[in-house]
């Protein structure tokens, strides 16, 4: 920005603002929707959110965009690439390719189709009703294919509709990374079962009175460095973080009074996503550069404060004693160590949101496969449930007993969400990529975490990750912070270590080093 | 609707519908800015608050709006002018007119202006310092006048800015009702304060849980029949009701635990807002016609549950042992007459927000008459303060000591809302020929009322006001439900009657018979 105006590229920005507006309109109709708005406003909703998405879509896909584009693409050599500028422009073009490849009558067409086949998922799956959903799945599975077409790939469908939520990664690299994580996770989960050992938690299901677990997860919050007077946290059905700018970024969670951890760390969660777009540089408001490089990088934060720092056991043995201080009667026989092993505990399972750390991307790697070989034409949607099984008893050693309990328990595939999952995965690695870098930087950061103090942990990720907004592709975004590309291994590190020292299981024994 | 298609009203109603619903959904953000923004939101709040409204304000300004209004009216003459149809085109000729009469610059000039001028009033009310507003007071003045020019009148350019508010009212009738209304109000004031009784309303400021009154509250507009399911009551500095679609009406109070009268009568004012919105035509959604006839019919509807519901000897009757039941110790000693009593005491005072029944509308008065002699140019801001005083001591015999409990205790003219008082009297003596009207239909409605039934009001409301949303004009719509238009005969009767029974005042001398 300093001194030069370059007046192409002021031009595009003025353009932009009100789109970018638009899309914060929605934004804040959808929060509304999921947390304050009354039964009866659904269908009105609806209809004003579809006027907001198509307005700000026929905005944007306007012959004055693509004129306003060339423009300041033809000042590109004058700009540092690494400045606001250039990145504004190089993201407003890659937008602008993916919102003028897919037809309009395509897009609505898809729309109403995913609307109907939600719809029918509501139904199909508390009534156990796979045969219900699959029609609706199986035309999901069509349009992704379609919507691939109309983006264009080189290698793989997937890799035009992961690029959707993770920009330019490619299946091949996700295939790779997955195939790794699942070979170094599967015996760690084998090892910690055959320890056979019974981890006390029955405590976490004391009757936890809502508002003293706001008021303790809002202070750990606030502490971490999530600013209430630019956010603020609110019930819904499913926890989310949604923003409306860099001074207004929310959380939702919901509460369970017979489950301690689901709120609590549905809180860290969420404020990990909040404080990324809390910290995007006040340059970027207005641009569609404020905001995440990608969901992966996204997740990375939330997983980070939820788990490698909110699941540690330096950050317990600070915080129990003031969490014991306001349920004194539910963990009088608890110490800090019980606690921090309970929230811990390792136990294949059959649902994927409530999956412990070490087996939640197995449960990820399984849809993954899946979502590939629904598009490749390999697997029939029909036939979903007995893949999905087959892959749980080997992954995981559990099989559901109910489909709703399987194939149907996510949301996602109905929605037409396919290439989606994978970010999950990629942003556990990235968490503990990011965090052993932060560590590197600053050898005494566990230190700080077990006094409760977390700025400086929160500085490194503003100046490395938060303040960059959507400037940089995650894989480059990783490079400058890390100074390596995504790898595995420091993830892989990170749960051995951790797991194993809970659990007493040897060191990996196919360890590979000096990989990252 | 029935049966025939008029192709070109239709054609108008699909190009209407997405600028209303840009309208509700900037509603849905002031709502949001108003309860759960965070500080900080405001900034990025203001700009898509202002791009949503250029949006609307261009789309319904474009050329394409004037032809298929054109189109729409060709068709007229085959129109019911009673239809859903010919209100519409009625209504959009109206506002088309309007919003194509005010320059784009103009307007943006003036909200600059007026975000100013609330700027420094906000300053300058605490501070009691008149000299720093006033020369923005007359710059509001100045652009009230311009508006008035632009939009055009016949008589005064008080009635173009009126018909903003109130359609149709011209300054004439104001002034002949409000002439009418200070002439018949003063008398009962004085002959009220010279019984100089005093009333027992020490019990008001007992200390009252937030929750309870809530829940008290809440019950009672619940029964009144303001849908929970298509609304919601959320907390905001100043209480307010606003719709996003006629299933999902809103209301919002601020509570006060040291005066219960506060939050539960402010409840009951807004659920008789909410109330009418929820009870638009169906028919209407998503046009410009769903909505209320104008602010004083709107104000009829709040004021009506508020006060000739809820502030009603039967009412009480039925609902203080209720009351009685949440706050024991607060109403210990305290019995349904003296509570009725209490929440109807007579007290001339300086801030119009707090005046009762009698005295509110000459506070209204009052400033109707600055307004026009403002706008006439034979009052000058700066001279504000001593009319203002002046006219304080004539009507109520009191005198603010300061500015800011005078002529700055309210915020609508440092916001250039001038013409916009008159309608609240105006909601007044609607609401009690109304009101009359309803007890005419229904004989045994106050019998009901002390019952605790409403369905028999909120039924004819709904028949003769709400379905209508906005296809009538205010005094058209009077006429149809009370066979006249507007009299403040039923209102000064309504006040006669109340109050000279509560402090044992003689009956109106100058009384005049037969005029409704």
């Amino acid at each position: 920005m300093a001194g030069m105006t370059h007046e192409a590229v002021e031009r595009l920005k003025a353009h932009m603002a009100p789109i970018v507006d638009l899309y914060a309109a929605g934004s804040v109709l959808s929060w509304d929707q999921q947390t304050h708005m009354p039964p009866g406003g659904g269908r009105a909703r609806a209809e004003q959110l579809a006027t907001l998405r198509r307005l700000s879509h026929e905005m944007f896909t306007a012959p004055r965009t693509r004129e306003l584009l060339e423009a300041a693409e033809a000042d590109t050599a004058r700009l540092d690439p690494d400045s606001d500028e250039a990145a504004l422009i190089r993201m407003t073009r890659r937008d602008y390719d993916r919102a003028t490849k897919l037809p309009a009558e395509f897009v609505a067409e898809r729309t109403r189709a995913q609307a109907t086949s939600v719809e029918v998922w509501r139904r199909a799956r508390p009534a156990n009703d796979f045969a219900l959903f699959h029609p609706h799945l199986e035309q999901m599975v069509g349009f992704a294919r379609r919507t691939a077409d109309y983006l264009g790939y080189e290698d793989h469908p997937y890799d035009a509709l992961l690029d959707l939520f993770e920009p330019q990664m490619t299946s091949r690299e996700v295939t790779a990374l997955f195939a790794e994580l699942r070979e170094r996770t599967v015996p760690l989960v084998r090892a910690i079962g055959e320890r056979r050992e019974v981890v006390d938690a029955a405590f976490l299901t004391h009757e936890y009175e809502e508002a003293k677990q706001e008021a303790f997860a809002r202070a750990v919050v606030e502490r971490f460095g999530y600013d209430f007077s630019r956010g603020g946290l609110a019930r819904a059905p499913h926890p989310f973080a949604t923003g409306f700018s860099r001074d207004d970024v929310r959380i939702t969670t919901r509460f369970d009074r017979r489950y301690l951890p689901s709120a609590v760390f549905a809180i860290f969660h969420e404020a990990g996503h909040a404080m990324y777009g809390q910290g995007s540089s006040p340059t970027l408001e207005r641009t569609s550069l404020a905001g995440g490089a990608g969901l992966g990088v996204h997740e990375s934060q939330s997983r980070m404060w939820e788990n490698l720092v909110g699941r540690s056991r330096p950050f317990w043995q600070h915080y129990f004693p003031r969490l014991r201080e306001v349920f004194p009667e539910q963990l009088a026989d608890v110490d800090a160590e019980t606690f921090y092993r309970a929230v811990n505990r390792v136990s294949p399972s059959l649902i994927r949101v409530e999956a412990d750390e070490v087996t939640y991307n197995l449960h990820i790697i399984l849809r993954y496969e899946l979502e590939r070989a629904l598009l490749e034409g390999t697997l029939a949607a029909r036939d979903l449930p007995e893949a999905w099984n087959a892959r749980m008893q080997e992954f995981l050693g559990v099989v559901p007993p109910t489909d709703a309990d399987g194939v149907m328990q996510d949301i996602h595939w109905s929605a037409g969400q396919i290439g989606y999952f994978p970010t999950y995965t990629l942003g556990n690695v990235m968490s503990a990529q990011l965090f052993e870098a932060a560590r590197r930087a600053h050898p005494a950061l566990m230190d700080e975490i077990g006094r409760g103090e977390f700025g400086t942990l929160l500085g490194w990720l503003r100046e490395q990750v938060h303040v960059h907004g959507r400037k940089f592709f995650p894989q480059d975004l990783l490079e400058r912070a890390t100074g390596s590309r995504l790898t595995s291994e420091p993830y892989l590190r990170y749960l051995w270590q951790k797991y194993g020292e809970i659990y007493g299981v040897a060191p990996e024994r196919t360890a590979v080093t000096g990989r990252a």
